[in-house]
């Protein structure tokens, strides 16, 4: 098991989806951060259960109580700790599934693994998880906000309904305005229709987040082991039901010419080095040009469906698993702060230890 | 910098493409591991310049030399440390771009980071560096073939030529067969073709390695942060050139429902459990689940052509980039191997963490 | 700032001594483990304040609250928050030092280093930070009885009192049958009259506490930076208010020749390889060699003294720090289960460390 | 195995005694320092055997080169890596105790660990591997001078032969003037003949190494783990033959009462925050506070001596281990650069974690 993230700006997280709470200690945060404790509630409410019918109904209210690190409003350069109650378990929704492996869920792997399994939904694996890093992620955006980074993640994706614009055609201000968290209200409408017919079958579909960063300096990223993009990868494969990450010109690049490849490098009216074009997607040999920095992650439909399964017992035996609960029919609306969440804590670290580069 | 990696079977890589040597040290290999030398050269030799005429013609004869660590044939469970000799480093080819940034190179961003740069060629940033990781790899892979593990990665896409087959449809014995190293023969008559013609044209081009890995049990992983996915994410979004990973479904996954993407249990005759299907790619919730693990890799075309380019000098001023000495034109037949040795040196971890998972 | 310690069994702890909780994560536990929180509690009730009128009498119930990693009595694998409150916390007591540097505190050096500090008390310094570590410890411990092993730790030296008897010739099962914690009832008592008149002046000693660890496999430990005494001696010297460490012959040892030093080995009756004299305190090489593991930590007189001291406020300018509240006179009694604790982290993380040493 | 020590300046050292070289890579020295290498072949030399007749007999050049990290005569930010061929090995002395396991040696609890050993004289376990230590401290201390900072260790005790003054009273600049490294030169000529004459006796002797490191501003040093104290305890600890570590007060500090013990603050006539003693050996709460700061660290006999010694061979038989080879009577001379070297490691790391304290 490793719940723990980072070099500097280190997270480790804890708690089961039906356990008493989940929650993270922030250990590496510097002294001196305005300690925003509304920013941090509203965005675990970007996250949480409920907003809306095309998510799941469970309802937490995601409320965190700061335990260690802070005084007088300001980060002390002590460890902080942040706790969320669970407050809405209703471990009976879970019981029938004890003993039965469910399709694509962590079920039989963590079985495998440590010989047992909290079976009260998905305890340590299941995506109640995410709201530790919510909350840590927030506080690494307001470290960050002293730096002048801006963290934006949307939903370009859901299904086969693809937005189809780089990020330079959005508006990104228009993502908060509808429940899909889709820039563009025309597609984020035709977005919402699809989720919500896919809920009414008792059935989910994949989708995915881009994500655009600026105000991130030339110099940060760690080769090369540990470049930017590879730490930004592991994080956000690290989310629960992601499969894929790319960034710049990602796998469509692979049928580009270098000659359309490379991005031409001229100085601007400021003296400042920039690409004319950004297929490198602001990274260049793992280490941040001063260019917007944007990925892509994709998420597969979530494993919960409303609908019978073939499957087997912890027994070995078959088994049919049946759909009760709740459940989301698409992840990414919720996943964006996840996103967000994630490449925070990336560039936070990043940021840190960039401080160590050279003399 | 960050030249180190891994939690237990770790290793930290060093040198620059124009320096004396490049190498590294495996600090936790245990102890009574067969240490097949043959083998690492031939690891080496798959991955050595001049192999056909669509790879760069630099000639390094890539010979390692063991420094420690090994005893009468066998680890010691002491750091062995590996050193292969830079013996074809032609500086010369070199000068003309000392005070340039070539475009999509990391010329510019080593410079910004660390105030300077080793111009010699891509210094650090050069995909020589890999060479190290191959023999790391290579006794990765000595590790893990005491567990019966196989790794097997080849081309799949050049370009726009698509191979189209998933693994199961492939005779992987037949990858090293072609200097593409895509099993599919007459695949890679075209890719190699192809590959041919923008060499010519003093162009590049981008391409995808596929990679298998069959005989992982159960229980490998270390979620959240440390999924077993995410640090094959991490490891080959490493490589040089590499855009994107994903791994079972991928990117396509996003547009299926989840009652066709979840992969049902069965138990097999001998009493396995196993998935009819493997759209998971071998891993749920980031642990390994007995099935065969397979992920894809994106490479971007190599930022060397021989072409004339825009760009800047190190003082801002505009500059034109002349394509000079030797390149790839594609680089994913000779990073076939490094796909492997960077699987490897993940699996070898996670084999060693997995130790600790419980009582 | 680092909270974490450990590379398997990693725990992080957090928490002022003023704030609303202190805790600990620990991330690395196996599962299995059976989970006795009646133990963990005697645990900590052997370090809380209030047991004898030569402890501080500050008053904290020390009760913890288990908040994840745990099902149906066992450890799953997962991280393990414990979570203490703070119960009696009287700010008030600290108001007048809210200023000013207590003499040979981490006042100082603490606003040195990140602009501010938490002057309710030592804040994140205080040694009530510990209680986080003695539960962790007491984790460990659970873990480390399924190898059975055992951790003594008792006070052999208060101010210029000394035991001055080797561990092989006390009797440690009476260490907790009197307050100082020393296994000698005569010298014990004689070591409680000499803390209670230091409190009467309003002055503090300091101490010794010894440690004995026995049934350690032979081989645990790595080397050569993470040697299993080096390990042992960063735990120890972490503590609040240690200044040295040593073990086996320790400092003594210095006087004597190799002759007299090296400890000869023969294979006693079961076949097992042992040494006659044991003065290399049961590891050599940094790896346990099978005997008894011994070690010595000196405690300095804790700092806070009632009575006047000469000292400077946070602009500089000279003020007199005057002693109020409560204070342990003498801190090694209740140090002892601290000792213990922390000893235990090191040899958790050893044991796992030691699984992956050879195939 | 852990030859891996550091979080940003992050050293792995590798090689036997009698393998073909040994050597360190060195991962996150920041570019732009100046990279003296003779100052680096100078420390080396300090270290080297055969330097007077008190010292071992074995010859090595020690001469180093280096393979990578630099460039124009500077670091670049990329790993350092230095490698020092074995040129003296005569593995044909070691021989006879190939079966043998060498009492207070690290032959038995290596074979114990890791199933095997290289019987070659001590291995990995050999103090040989310091010599890269020292080598990677070399350009620690190299870090260190461009921040002012200065490490000066020295004898201070020989077996019963104390110097018995504090450093303030000593004239450190004397300390390489004779060959046993004491700063006085009365006292150091008795510990020479007395080295000397248990040289004769095929015996060896233990002694002691005080260390001093000034222009440390107040501020470094990560609680609670790794207070400054603690990772300077680990990085002595780790040195071959070592039993203990004090500082400030150390031991003796026990026996002293609070009122006596604490260091009282005052502003100096440049405004700065002083100390009028310091018993805290320039170190409170884990965190520098810009006194100088002190450590002693004790070295056991070591455990070669030219006599007959009572043991068991691999088969756990008796067996007589014969003193033959080369050995140092006492280690203390040659263990003053290993010491300064591993303080420079611990200094240059916790120099680089301190830029990430606070905004």
């Amino acid at each position: 098991m490793s719940s723990t993230y980072g070099t500097l700006f280190k997270i480790s997280t804890f708690g089961e989806s039906h356990g008493p709470a989940i929650g993270v200690v922030i250990d590496g945060c510097p002294a001196g951060v305005d300690f925003n404790t509304d920013f941090i509630q509203a965005e675990l409410d970007r996250r949480k259960p409920g907003q809306s019918r095309i998510t799941t109904q469970r309802r937490e209210a995601d409320e965190f109580e700061v335990l260690s690190g802070v005084f007088e409003g300001k980060t002390q350069g002590t460890p902080i700790a942040l706790v969320i109650r669970n407050t809405d378990q209703r471990s009976k929704d879970y019981g029938h599934i004890a003993e039965q492996f469910r399709p694509s869920h962590a079920d039989y792997t963590y079985t495998a693994k440590y010989g047992s399994r909290d079976y009260r939904g998905g305890g340590r694996s299941s995506a109640r998880e995410t709201a530790a890093r919510v909350a840590a992620g927030a506080v690494a955006k307001l470290l960050l906000a002293h730096q002048g980074i801006q963290i934006q993640a949307y939903v370009s994706q859901v299904g086969k309904l693809k937005l189809g614009k780089p990020y330079q055609e959005l508006d990104l201000s228009q993502t908060e305005t509808n429940a899909v968290r889709c820039p563009d209200a025309e597609m984020a409408g035709q977005m919402f229709q699809y989720i919500d017919e896919t809920r009414k079958k008792g059935d989910s579909i994949g989708g995915v987040v881009d994500c655009v960063i600026t105000g991130v300096p030339a110099g940060w990223g760690e080769p090369v082991f540990d470049k930017l993009h590879a730490e930004l990868g592991k994080a956000m494969l690290g989310i629960n039901a992601v499969k894929g990450f790319e960034y710049g010109s990602g796998f469509a690049g692979v049928e580009l010419y270098g000659s359309d490849h490379n991005d031409a490098f001229y100085t601007d009216e400021t003296g400042k080095v920039r690409t004319r074009t950004n297929l490198s997607g602001g990274i260049q040999g793992g280490i941040s040009n001063g260019e917007p920095i944007y990925f892509r992650t994709a998420f597969k439909p979530v494993a919960t469906i409303m609908q019978d399964q073939e499957s087997v017992d912890v027994h070995g035996q078959p088994a049919v698993v049946s759909g009760k609960g709740r459940h989301d029919p698409c992840v990414v609306p919720r996943a964006v702060p996840i996103v967000e969440a994630m490449a925070a804590l990336v560039l936070a670290d990043m940021y840190l230890r960039n401080l160590a580069a050279r003399l």
